[in-house]
């Protein structure tokens, strides 16, 4: 397999010059979807991808799709991830993917010419929910044909506007949506940022990722008998901050015994009436569980659950909790997986395999494609922060073994 | 000792008809200090004390007073508490004091003439802080000479308006506070609800309360690192949710493992940035821990502060804290104690002797006169809402055990 040449100049170039639609600060980035700095970033994306020779298409949410069409028919391989922001992130966080799909595509073009299979680099128009805080996806929904007709109508944004009426604001008729579903992609490639320390603390400037980790987020809420913190005696107390105490001190416990790649975070808490004095009546919490293996994953919340119940029947404390997330893992295709390893491998880049602890595109367009993912060292596990940063060599490394893989599928 | 004679029927309607001033649903009461409720409330104070032919007169913050001058000159026996209540209280925190000093009084100076010693009725016009919270006990803090002159002008309540306006509103001059001090009182004696659970599962009516409690509220802040809850890995994580819970449960275990009448209790915690799917950079939290002791309490504040530095050194978190109120235990007199448990036993009436875990009136009036306290079982353990209750019965032997104790003292 022939050496896949990436310019690190251009690489660092293209990411500071789309890091400068919505810069804020320093180094970080506010790009929500559908905002003036959204329509610059999306207009650069179109105009390098017509500079690279790529056919540009921009479906009904705002997707941009660069295609170089193949020799041969059959259905596209993409690469991409998306071009929006959180309240600030960073330069990296999604943008990375989507450039990362257009310069590997073009520099198989500049070195290779025409590919056998069609190629198409991808800029996601939305996936942070940072504007929209249920519609996070927005882009790769609309691909996989899973937005609802009126769901554009229903969803509110933070500041109220609903996302029917973002859309009309950029030109784009929410009535149209489904049109934007695509049933010709034969595998989705994304390159993100790993968002995690991993790769740091291994050493190691990229991973294959053959998961995305199942999530679960459990809403307790934890209820008790309310009493003066200074009358009332502790052994007769039903406390729920005791309980609330001794789960998250447990959950924790079990997810980290288990081991990588289990996690589990209480990130939130609510204790009513929260006063210094007041024994409490009651805390509401989150647990966030994750695991990769689907039998792993069953055993993690099944010990959460038993913890619970028995916290909460010891202490005389009432337990209820729902389930407002509940993924299943998403697992990479094997054979995609062999590919990218065995493109690293091939040009020399030393990488680990890892599943991925955060949720991304790749989730929804495994519905319609196979997928796999590629990750690229983040300096101190940074992500969602202006502080966010991968290197430029890094970066590269990711590039080149992102554009060997779409070789081996392509050509 | 004489039988003392205290009409339950009476107690009852006297109870019930202060309960209307500030009437709150079927049995709740919302009077704040300087209030429209409180001003008819301290006018039917003075009246029933004017009724029972004792001297009235109103300082310059509010307090009534009802004096039955004694034969022999000397300084004062006041019995009393606060007439205000939190939003909503009930009808016994507080008032029931105040009612509990005029009604002994009055049975004494019917059944048994005029006393040697001076004895006075008191209704404080402030204790709870409900209507200006930095601003509680203000009515003994003015009678002890506790409030710095400004204080009235500086103060804020919850409604933005000043205690210097809240004062001229109904009549009374900030300038004039110093007048309401008092150097000639000699024992202040003071019935309350027990606010807690320990009469009642004693099985007893009334206690006499030989300490109250010390307290320290702790400020505490611990501060990890913010990061993503999927892709960070347990092993790396500086988690200041993990860090609360564990000192949480240990707070709580140690106050619980010393045993009554140690309490801790952390009831006010923050998460920044308190999203589900974030392990949090903070989170600030109270503890409040308390003893009458005073070897006890220390040791109970250095085994917390040892294991909160111990807890946060470990798991690699930055703590700080702050002591927003670090109050002494006040002891009673044990003269005065002696005094009324012997009047309780006299009377034939069950009690126990017991250290108060709330704070009181008592602890600022203790820094001029004797005191000691009288505590009535509360209804499971209930105070600071409308569903606070005591029973008649109870109510009626706590104020005979107050008249005995005063006839000891006066006659």
């Amino acid at each position: 397999m022939p050496e896949i040449a990436v310019d690190p100049d251009f690489v660092e170039r293209t990411i500071l010059e789309m890091g400068r639609y919505g810069a804020y600060a320093d180094t970080g980035v506010w790009r929500t979807v559908y905002s003036p700095e959204w329509v610059q970033a999306t207009d650069q994306y179109a105009a390098w991808c017509a500079e690279a020779g790529l056919a540009v298409t921009r479906d009904a949410v705002g997707n941009v799709w660069g295609r170089l069409e193949g020799s041969e028919p059959g259905p596209s391989i993409v690469s991409g991830s998306h071009i929006d922001t959180q309240r600030p992130g960073g330069r990296y966080d999604g943008t990375l993917g989507a450039l990362a799909g257009l310069i590997a595509i073009r520099a198989l073009k500049e070195q290779f010419g025409r590919p056998k299979r069609t190629l198409e680099a991808l800029s996601l128009c939305e996936e942070e929910g940072s504007r929209f805080p249920s519609t996070n996806f927005w882009g790769s929904r609309a691909i996989t044909g899973r937005i609802a007709p009126g769901d554009a109508e229903a969803m509110k944004g933070y500041a109220d506007e609903t996302m029917a009426d973002a859309m009309r604001g950029v030109g784009l008729d929410p009535a149209a949506i489904p049109s934007a579903r695509r049933d010709d992609i034969d595998s989705f490639v994304e390159l993100h940022i790993e968002q995690g320390p991993i790769l740091e603390h291994a050493g190691l400037p990229v991973a294959v990722v053959d998961a995305i980790t199942g999530i679960r987020h459990y809403s307790v809420v934890l209820t008790g008998e309310q009493n003066h913190a200074g009358a009332f005696p502790m052994d007769l107390r039903r406390d729920p901050m005791a309980g609330f105490a001794e789960i998250t001190t447990g959950v924790i416990n079990t997810a980290h015994r288990m081991g990588r790649p289990a996690v589990t975070t209480v990130g939130r808490a609510v204790v009513d009436p929260n006063g210094p004095a007041v024994v409490p009546r009651s805390v509401a919490f989150t647990v966030d569980a994750r695991h990769p293996d689907p039998a792993q994953r069953a055993i993690l919340y099944r010990r959460h659950e038993a913890l619970m119940r028995e916290v909460a029947e010891r202490r005389g404390l009432e337990i209820s909790w729902t389930h407002y997330v509940d993924h299943a893992p998403c697992l990479s295709d094997p054979g995609l997986v062999a590919t990218f390893q065995d493109a690293a491998r091939e040009q020399g880049i030393p990488f680990m395999t890892m599943p991925s602890g955060a949720g991304h595109d790749s989730q929804q367009m495994a519905s319609i494609a196979k997928v796999v993912m590629i990750f690229v060292r983040s300096k101190d596990g940074r992500s969602h922060t202006p502080e966010e940063f991968s290197s430029i060599p890094d970066i590269v490394a990711g590039i080149r073994t992102l554009a060997a893989g779409l070789y081996k599928l392509a050509y």
